[in-house]
């Protein structure tokens, strides 16, 4: 193989990997714009759920601006840059210890995005969920997060968010 | 103030900072001497799980050489180094969401710690537990660490552990 050939392999391979990779790692939108946060899973505990009428299984996770205004109570109203993680999963019982519901399929992870001025339209929260481990976008259009939104609407004297902070040391 | 006492005033200052941090630091030891480790709460997502018969909410949550071994399968026997924690709250129902089971007070956050050779009377894991948000130590004596061990004898073919890795994308 000559210089020039070399090159052109080396071009070649170098596209190849960067399609792969972008394929790899590419998550379609959500309906309203909003990008998957990417660190979400390193984010901090905020909470824990059982939801009976569900039948799913949930973390909520806070980033560490929304994690500090938890800790000290300020979140009515939550500073912008809050971003609040919920990874929701089907219920399963385990298979050796039948009291015990754990997670089966994942259901989807779900997120609320503090800046209340781009989110105005829904209480200053943007909204944006992707289903099962495909990650597949909710919503046929940006109005999906009305439906959000109304049922945030529940939570108003907690600017808007169900979960508390769990106790821990 | 003349500079000796101002150095002794320094002095004092510093001691009894040091003796606060100290103060509120200090967590004592499992009977069986294990001590709480100290970045838990960073650790990665093992799992959720709701006990019926407990009635108790839980995360568990794996140190990066458990989060590993369980995410290549290799949980027949975990490595060692491997750590897990739980983390154990009441059962309380959402004041807004009446299909929500949400934390209460918690209840303790316990620990398996993989040691093949230390812990071999307990199938290689050391098992701690704190209650509460006082964090006391749980058992009398060493002996407590059987009552985990005998119990979780039922989860032998995943290594003496319940959980499974809750999927993610």
């Amino acid at each position: 193989m000559n210089k020039k050939t070399a090159m052109i392999v080396t071009l070649i391979c170098g596209l190849l990997i960067a399609t792969t990779v972008t394929a790899e790692t590419k998550i379609s939108p959500a309906p309203n714009g909003i990008e998957m946060p990417k660190d979400y899973k390193s984010w901090q505990i905020l909470g824990v759920s059982h939801r009976t009428d569900k039948n799913s299984l949930r973390i909520i996770l806070a980033n560490s601006v929304a994690y500090k205004a938890a800790s000290e109570g300020k979140t009515n109203v939550w500073p912008d840059g809050s971003m609040i993680a919920k990874l929701a999963w089907k219920d399963s019982t385990h298979p050796k210890f039948s009291s015990a519901t754990v997670p089966g399929e994942l259901a989807h992870v779900e997120f609320m995005i503090r800046d209340s001025k781009k989110f105005a339209d829904t209480n200053g929260w943007g909204y944006a969920r992707w289903l099962g481990l495909e990650q597949k976008a909710y919503g046929n259009d940006a109005n999906f997060a009305q439906e959000c939104s109304s049922c945030h609407e529940q939570a108003k004297e907690t600017g808007y968010v169900f979960t508390r902070l769990a106790p821990l040391p």
